[in-house]
């Protein structure tokens, strides 16, 4: 197997390191570092903490693909698609002990006012997410295994956001209690009246 | 009136600045110079940053005050509260345009794994107002306005986390559109069925 690249590593590297301390917590030197590279290596590539960043969250979300894949996965129905792309993403942080939460919901509350272009790409990350979800809603309400009387896109919306509060909730206490809570009235408040 | 101490000052300017920038996007410097006041003396007051952070949220925390109260308004019905109690902490997130967010979200997801004492204070300001609004849900299930095949606790949870995370969105996308989804989603998904 090829070495990957140094530019490979650092983003990698900033990845873990954004993820775990934040935009504004997290140095150039930082980065550059726990990707094994000098500093000066670090400006061969990336221009700026803020551009390492986008193509940080783009890297994450690709390693998000498993659970995004449960979402288009059309053996299952379209609510158990949700619930288990739930399930899935619950997993993961609870593998990271819950103490790093959703990298794109922590950059959405910490650079979305400082970066714009960090900004528009979490934009465009959550529309895709939401879509995805929605197009599951859509599919679940028209074979009435889930409720009519919320707009599917309202519903998607509602879904996604709830689960990011309930991961920051999970980061806040370190313990699984909101992401159970989450998933178990989700179900309930979505399922057919 | 008289005029208010340095203490009070340096705490006020600490919610402004921590409010937009961040815990990690503020430095004392800043914190200081917004309170009209030298560096110096602002470490006759507090021993660090993370000692004013937790002040600070106090602060923010009563500011919130008509907002909260309008949960224990016994006039309205239980499920009005809750209604109007997010209707009026939208209004005023509306009223900052979008742009800073819940400031107790934000520094939940920002120094939750940095500051002991900053967790466990958010923790704190969590459980009462999670409580605050399951004892709505409770009364609203009582006298059947509200389903009760959702724990209250759980129903109580779910919907502060999609609140926190709506103003997530809404701070990204300087919109009100997920903060309007919650709203009407909120209301439809806990209707009695």
């Amino acid at each position: 197997m090829p070495r990957p690249s140094l530019r490979e590593q650092i983003i990698d590297a900033a990845v873990e390191t954004l993820h775990r301390q934040g935009f504004n917590g997290s140095s150039v030197q930082d980065i550059a570092e726990a990707a094994g590279a000098p500093k000066g290596s670090f400006y061969n590539h990336f221009e700026s903490k803020e551009e390492i960043a986008v193509a940080a969250l783009d890297r994450y979300w690709e390693r998000g693909a498993s659970a995004a894949a449960i979402l288009e996965d059309k053996r299952l129905p379209p609510e158990q698609r949700i619930a288990r792309h739930f399930a899935a993403l619950n997993e993961a942080v609870s593998k990271g002990r819950f103490q790093k939460g959703c990298m794109i919901g922590n950059m959405s509350l910490e650079i979305a006012g400082q970066s714009p272009k960090a900004r528009a790409r979490l934009a465009t990350l959550f529309g895709r997410w939401t879509a995805a979800i929605e197009s599951c809603v859509k599919e679940a309400q028209a074979k009435g295994s889930m409720r009519r009387d919320v707009a599917a896109r309202d519903a998607a919306e509602f879904l996604l956001n709830a689960w990011e509060g309930a991961v920051l909730r999970s980061k806040l206490h370190r313990s699984p209690g909101a992401l159970a809570a989450f998933e178990r009235a989700a179900a309930t408040l979505l399922a057919p009246t």
